[in-house]
């Protein structure tokens, strides 16, 4: 159950329906918005009249959510989340779909990732990526460079105007991370981190929260959820491929489907990254596109200065060239789907 | 390994090396074409040196397959397979994707079916798919009007001249099938019924063959191998959702990947069926045209003049008023897609 | 809904009821069994109140049955069925757990099928397992030496007295198996080839149906049900391993827990297949064991003369003396077994 | 590639090894055991002739180790790991399987913590486990008492002398969490937490590390390999259950298999819960039993004082009656086990 109060709610006000869900057993959240406060109210619905909250002073609605999560559901809240950086880029709802391109890894030829953000900027990307901390299976691979990998991507960012993505992977170096990042990228391996939700939860950065490659629809918006309930309401969502019958055709099973259920049921932004989701440099540009067409908010792809040579995932990065021409029709692509992609939101 | 004859090659000369490939222990598959004849040699590479054939009298060229699959593969034939219907109609390569509709199961009420079959020929479709036979999980749903069933598409398609597209369960009732549908489904759940595969191999029909729901690539390929080693190369692939990590929000995973990794490693025409692939309705225009834009030959809706009440599968059947909405978006999505289309092929 | 008619009804109380039952919407299947009459009914039960039909005449008991399942569930026969064969051999309930054992494909060598029939019979094994149709990834594979092979499974069933299991996958061949076997195995990709299901359904032999790879439990069941719908219920189910998430270490995920959840919803026998379950020689002595000790009704083993020259499956056969071995253990557990088999199904 | 270096070996001796091996490019791990140092060479094998390294001084064999995990390999070291506490519990090899019980979470009511563990003392358990940081799907779900369920844990031990087995989140609580557990949990869905595991790889206590459910084998191992890379091989794997195909009947799928397996690819001891790999009370026992017969080092069980008012998993929770009846069925399977598992052992 969600109340949203009036924008001329008071404190008082506020704290006399939350005292009245506690003394009904629920338990709440409160959402201070720029215009008005909500609270979300957990518990056993059977218990009450949801709609007797109705006549509360300052109470200007109240709303049964069905699903566990609350606030990342479109139930709660009907209006798509468009996320809004510094320099106006803008991710979510309507917008124009966004392109981060960068290499798996950020490595110790600086040039390498210069020439890649350069090529970027060209092609009319918005952000780039780069790992610092690198999640490896084996501790024999490589780890990444940490704050050297961080200070390279900043130099990018200086000389290119790009906003900077890169993933954490623990709460001790949230602070290092933070500032360099423009955004905060969450790992799929690390989407039930619980502490690490909680940890960037209370960050105000922008936060892409990356799908567990066995992790259902309902687990992936509960991961947000934490976030959430933590304070940080900037998440976008990243659909990067889930466990499928076949490990040997491509790497993952990139779930294109799970673009528009999550825009059914949530208001979050949703992109997708089809260099992990496949694991086949040659699978990137078609999954791009389906994506796209149905109605991601962008794309996530990995692009390399030397593919063969990279430290980590080559197979699934595309070249400098090869990428500008990738980039190119992706281009024409977003240009012409405006119509679609209203026309799907407007049918969810 | 793949011994192409010239087309003047004799009989003679062809008898001649398939004698050496069998006193090497190989076994031999011939495929007689219009033009030449193919030899496929199936057996240890390492006891022979392939291209000491390339000099037997009549032989064009020896081609070594690395893939399990020797027939289906592209390795083997490079050109796409194009499959043209006795109307003209076409499937396959550079042609324009095709569109399937038609009710899950076809049902008592003729009237019905004659008008989805009216508005899939007013929207441009060439086929007309119903189930006669219908594979059911529980003994209790609804098992198919059978031969009933078969008789009403006939009529469907006197109507409309509209192709049919039907199921065979069993090979008990291929000759009654054959003498009804223009091209003969084989159900995901059959997909490694090998006897099922052999039968169709013999009859001269083109097939829909419907990729099991946990079926690798590999295995795909090797069941429309066992199709083409019996003597039928008319196969049509058709990628329909494989079990993924949540069937909650979707009844199966559409594998939208599988389309250009198939292109890749097979000349076959590929389809897809977003009905089966979401099992839900509001699914179905999307994940069609992630579809279309990776490449697929045609696509398969399910689509009923009353979903609430259909015998089978409602959810995930348009209406017919939504289906021809939908249909009006994806022609013209059809409409401007051949150049990225070609584009994917050339890249393949 | 089960309806239980008494042992002394006449054939004019069984119509009434079933006229009742369908003048209310549903449908009835018949089960006549020795001594007494069950009516299955399936339909709507907010239509009706189902204890009335507890007052007709001639019936002894209603029971609703929440299950899909109807007749393969513990809520309609709470008793477990066991399956007598003419030689005595039991399998189902209490009964002592017995061994399948034999090659994979039966081969040219006869005297191999012969060398592990005795080594079968000398360790107390009941069953010779051998396949002469064989259900093959690759039509460039062995696909088994037809009724060659049901010959020379008949030939050491006279010699040793085993009965002897063998697959069918085909309608067209149900009279040639029939002739030969005393137990007809369904494979696990025939699973939900429901004609084939149907046609076993109708034939008087005890039948063998393996769980198909991404089959659950419920859908397991249901394949059970349509033998059972058309008349036979003599099934004995087979877990032989599910798709896990590591097809390296392992061929299948051999689920053992199915094996008292099935004890816990049906009265059917359940054995396990620890050969296609694991596909590897050196896991079938620790999974036979615990398949074993959660009470598994039978196991079914592959055994050759010569593994390393088999057609088929060789790296999950054991080799006769290893085998002894193995029978050596496994009959000791299966002495001391009786205890815990008989507080599980208490428990259930 | 690991070279094993004399009990007399010198620091010189060793650094020289290192050195030469620097010099090819390959990276190395030191593992100072008691007796004589072990040196983990990672590299690509082909630009050495590895016996080489045998000449050198102070040099006792060279081992060539395809896995890629090193250190947790069987190759590298052939030997059962044993873990022995300062109590002398001991874990691993032969020595009797182990029993770890308590409630998922600790809980509020500390009377209801001491019952469970009287009880788990009675039944001759050797460890206490409770959940003091809880991982929750759900931000609205209950998270655990944190340092307070520590202090209860530590009462606990200091009524009973059990061992206290705890889980830990994230590397902020290491200190705190070491301070009061015996053993320390790394959770399933930290699996690939590489900062966790790389923290408790720096601490001195044993580690339970659960398996991910969507881990390989090869991807457990690797997990394992973090940890001892950075210093710590006191692991203990666990197996929990993987995703499998049917998430209904059972929560997860109990890949009983995964512990032959594991004992033939590693020396570290496995163990195996079946509360959290089935999520059925009444499956608690049978698969603990199938764990323990092929071999398991240990059973973990979940035990709660009152399971239908549990804050977490009360459906997998024995009840104190109950689980003193199970307990008494599993002592009695580890007592006449040892013949079966030493058997195992050796086949490995």
């Amino acid at each position: 159950m969600i109340i949203i109060m009036e924008p001329s709610a008071t404190q008082e006000q506020i704290k006399t329906v939350v005292n009245a869900l506690h003394n009904k057993g629920f338990k709440t959240v409160l959402n201070h918005g720029d215009v008005m406060t909500v609270i979300a109210a957990i518990g056993d619905k059977r218990l009450i009249e949801p709609h007797s909250f109705q006549s509360y002073e300052g109470v200007r609605s109240v709303k049964l959510i069905q699903e566990p999560y609350k606030l990342a559901s479109r139930e709660g809240k009907s209006e798509d989340t468009v996320i809004e950086f510094s320099n106006g880029v803008r991710i979510g709802g309507l917008e124009k779909p966004v392109m981060m391109v960068g290499p798996c890894s950020v490595e110790k030829d600086l040039d390498g990732l210069l020439q890649v953000a350069a090529a970027a900027k060209e092609m009319g990307c918005q952000f780039l990526r780069g790992g610092a901390f690198k999640p490896r299976t084996s501790p024999y691979d490589f780890q990444g460079l940490e704050e050297k990998a961080l200070e390279y991507l900043a130099i990018a960012r200086e000389k290119t105007g790009l906003l900077v993505v890169t993933e954490l992977m623990d709460t001790l170096d949230l602070d290092l991370v933070c500032n360099y990042a423009d955004v905060i990228q969450i790992g799929a391996r690390n989407m039930q981190n619980f502490k690490l939700l909680k940890a960037v939860g209370k960050c105000n950065k922008p936060i892409i929260l990356k799908r567990g490659g066995a992790a259902t629809i309902r687990e992936f918006l509960l991961a947000a959820e934490h976030i959430m309930y933590h304070g940080n309401d900037k998440v976008i969502l990243c659909e990067r491929g889930i466990m499928g019958v076949d490990n040997t055709a491509t790497r993952n099973t990139l779930d294109i489907a799970a673009i528009p259920v999550i825009k059914k049921y949530s208001h979050l932004p949703i992109i997708v990254d089809p260099s992990h989701g496949t694991g086949r440099r040659y699978l990137i540009e078609p999954m791009a596109k389906a994506g796209l067409i149905v109605g991601a908010h962008g794309v996530m792809m990995e692009v390399h200065h030397d593919p063969e040579n990279a430290s980590s995932d080559g197979a699934q990065s595309l070249s400098i060239p090869v990428f500008k021409d990738v980039a190119k029709r992706l281009n024409k692509l977003i240009g012409r789907i405006d119509y679609d992609n209203k026309h799907l939101i407007d049918k969810a």
